[in-house]
């Protein structure tokens, strides 16, 4: 018999925004047929006739989706994270068949990715989680994607996923990160340094304005000139965008008619909740998580906006060298966000073992993404010189870019004290890099305390072992084994 | 039948250090006879043979221990947290009959106490888990105890509870904090707060020191000293204990002897974690988590030792000003833990339903436990005059403490950013509140920059409504529904 219908390379589930753009991203490579489906085939039906150019072939169930696709079938799930994409992994193993490979492209949280990829597993089914950044126009024109599984199911759709990743310097936003839930963990950290970029810009903007008067649109100017430099990103750009846009309706620049109360979808409180469980110290990522909470807290807000600030008024004295400053401070306080980040990278690769190349982590950032930035290929550098470095700020080109900024960064943190305004993920970077530097801690203090009421035992700086002072007693030190 | 065998009317299984202290603590109190088993037996009969004024009713099998007790028969687990627990519950509700109760003493996450009540419960037994604070010795002496569970299980469980517990100011430091997990959720912020505690005493404490070149001994002075004024509390007496503690070895002050990588036995991290899924900001207590495992990575610190500080050598002018503006940034940054600790408090009571009367929270910490303070009596009038209070920095006492404060908080976070000196939680303490404080936010910017990359609009502070500013179009605004 004749097959003379058209089959689909790659199929495309769930039809809102996300997927349709998706979708089309994909029709609009060479090679590529793309099959859609979704629960409701109105949105099926308005995608087809709305984008006759990209030649979809619509399904209407996934009986007919599955009939649709060349083998090994290759679909991707476009749809809202949490049990939808339970329902729809379902349904898929049921007409898929072994050697065929689901693609979970939403915001999955890495465990759930794990758990999944290991049952789809034992169906023979390949199952890969891959997250995939740069929004409702990255996921048309390129984004840059973040895919797990396995090396066979790579071997199919790493081309697919090359043809619609974004390019940056000739090269494709899209490796194979790792095995089973890889994917969804390097882009869940993606997130968080996100959350922490975001805070320290908009801290950046805050300082500025409140220390200079400038207003809106001229501070806009002054990111527009920064993205020139060493801050070079997308989102330096499209902060000056919002900080020039004008409120048609008041006349008033937009920035000042937005309600403060920062909203947030939970990737980054995944970031830090995940490097707690790691035992790494993400702190500028939490305090930037801490801040949109703390914004959306209108009645403590209220209740607090009379409490005492500083008494005397805070003012600039060199408007010029101030915003070169909060320049150099963003820069440095950036670097700390990066360094946790990719720290997390490694104790998450470790803890879980996939064996993810850091220097390519931030390869595929570099376009596409919502971080995409300069500065990533900086990183590229650092961990191709230096596979197996400790921390990324130890990287000469690092130490060198805080050696030169590191003075207007305790400048900066201290005018915020100074000024009373709020600084916390420029001073919690601070704070971190000076922790690392320092040659004691008091975490010394900490053991004796944790020793006095629980027995918790410490080391000692000069022999091995593990020692405990009899507290209650006579207060002399015995040998002890760890406790309880 | 005449039975003349004497019966126990409460059991402890778990005979390591804090069971058998718990045990021994039970047996000294009027009215109670305690059965005690164990899962090796030699623990049992140490524990009696040692201490035979206890009069233990010592069980070889979990049916001998049932058999051993008064119904409704009520036992106390004090095994590690985890999987031990699950075992013994097993154990017990095999030989347990409906209306008995099993009680957790273990540090228990307060989801799996949830999910243990839960099930218990199916089988007419009632489940208490009850957070025990105080270490080995508050086992002994008093701890404050922290008991979930039914109200059917406090009527009998209350009283016991009641004769161990520590005293202060004539009332015994427990009280039935609400339903199910409720106890181990509130132990869980306890801890929390502990953490913060020890890590601004630490920070006070190397402030001091590397800006006054005072020894220990002399800090332990101002640390004891401190202790007879507001600050009054346990952890503020042992460190200068700690401090005043000379190494018999080196003759040297047992705190720079003292390893400086501080462990943790994850109760501040699970802290940390549910605010996150609570969206509660507690940035004081993960920046006390997060200084602990950045203590705890000596290659990172190793390789950052040299890494660039402050160019001019750091001094302080007035030491007594010094020590004094350190003593105020404590109290002040105080206040900010124990606040961001009953906001998630507050916050937990709503999301699981408990009924938490948060003055007798602060009651119960009085005594027995690590962070007992005078100071919580402010807590407990700050809930008795206003129950509704949305937070607690903002009640009229607290209000004033950080009147008297802040400016002091600011000087200190001020000098550790030019000393280069790791303060975390002074600094991220000071810039929550000036969060707080703010009458705007650049959260406003945070949300203009989430509207033009993900469309996930924002809320104007003129009128109702959700908004999108199309931002690769015309740039207009239009009203929207959330997105995805």
């Amino acid at each position: 018999m004749a097959e003379t219908t058209t089959k689909a390379n790659i199929g495309v589930v769930g039809l809102a925004v996300m997927g349709s753009n998706l979708a089309r991203n994909l029709a609009s490579r060479e090679g590529n047929t793309v099959a859609v489906f979704n629960r409701s085939y109105e949105k099926t039906e308005t995608l087809t006739s709305e984008h006759p150019e990209a030649g979809f072939i619509p399904a209407t169930t996934y009986a007919e989706f599955a009939e649709s696709l060349t083998t090994p079938r290759t679909a991707i799930i476009m749809v809202q994270a949490g049990r939808g994409t339970d329902a729809v992994i379902d349904e898929l193993t049921k007409v898929f068949e072994p050697g065929d490979i689901i693609v979970d492209g939403g915001n999955a949280l890495f465990t759930d990715t794990i758990r999944r990829e290991k049952a789809v597993r034992e169906t023979g089914i390949n199952f890969v989680g891959a997250g995939i950044s740069g929004g409702e126009e990255g996921a048309l024109n390129g984004p840059s994607i973040m895919p797990g599984g396995s090396a066979e199911a790579w071997e199919t759709l790493g081309p697919i996923l090359k043809s619609i990743a974004a390019v940056a310097e000739g090269e494709p936003c899209v490796t194979h990160v790792g095995t089973d839930g890889a994917g969804h963990f390097v882009k869940m950290i993606h997130n968080g340094i996100e959350y922490a970029d975001m805070q320290l810009i908009a801290e950046a903007y805050d300082l500025i304005r409140r220390g200079t008067n400038k207003s809106p649109a001229e501070i806009a100017d002054i990111f527009a000139e920064w993205n020139k430099g060493e801050l070079e990103s997308y989102l330096i750009e499209i902060t000056a965008e919002v900080l020039r846009q004008v409120d048609a309706e008041t006349g008033n620049p937009l920035v000042d008619v937005i309600l403060d109360q920062a909203g947030a979808k939970g990737t980054g409180a995944w970031t830090v909740q995940t490097a707690l469980d790691l035992g790494i110290p993400v702190s500028g990522i939490a305090e930037a998580v801490f801040a949109r909470s703390l914004s959306s807290k209108p009645a403590q807000r209220a209740a607090s906006s009379d409490l005492p600030g500083p008494s005397e008024a805070w003012t600039v004295n060199d408007p010029d060298g101030f915003v070169e400053d909060v320049r150099r401070a963003l820069y440095a306080s950036k670097i700390i966000a990066y360094s946790q980040g990719f720290d997390e990278i490694v104790a998450g690769a470790e803890q879980y073992g996939w064996d993810i190349k850091k220097g390519d982590i931030a390869k595929i950032w570099r376009g596409g993404c919502i971080i995409r930035a300069q500065f990533l290929n900086r990183i590229t550098e650092a961990y191709d010189e230096n596979p197996g470095l400790v921390a990324l700020l130890t990287a000469p080109y690092f130490r060198e870019a805080l050696e030169g900024t590191q003075e207007a960064w305790r400048r900066v943190v201290i005018a915020a004290a100074q000024g009373g305004i709020p600084s916390p993920a420029f001073s919690s970077s601070l704070a971190y890099y000076d922790g690392l530097r320092a040659d004691r801690l008091p975490a010394a203090l900490i053991q004796g305390q944790r020793d006095f009421f629980g027995a918790h035992t410490y080391k000692r700086v000069d022999r091995d072992g593990t020692f405990h002072t009899l507290w209650s007693g006579d207060r002399s030190e015995i040998e002890a084994v760890a406790s309880h």
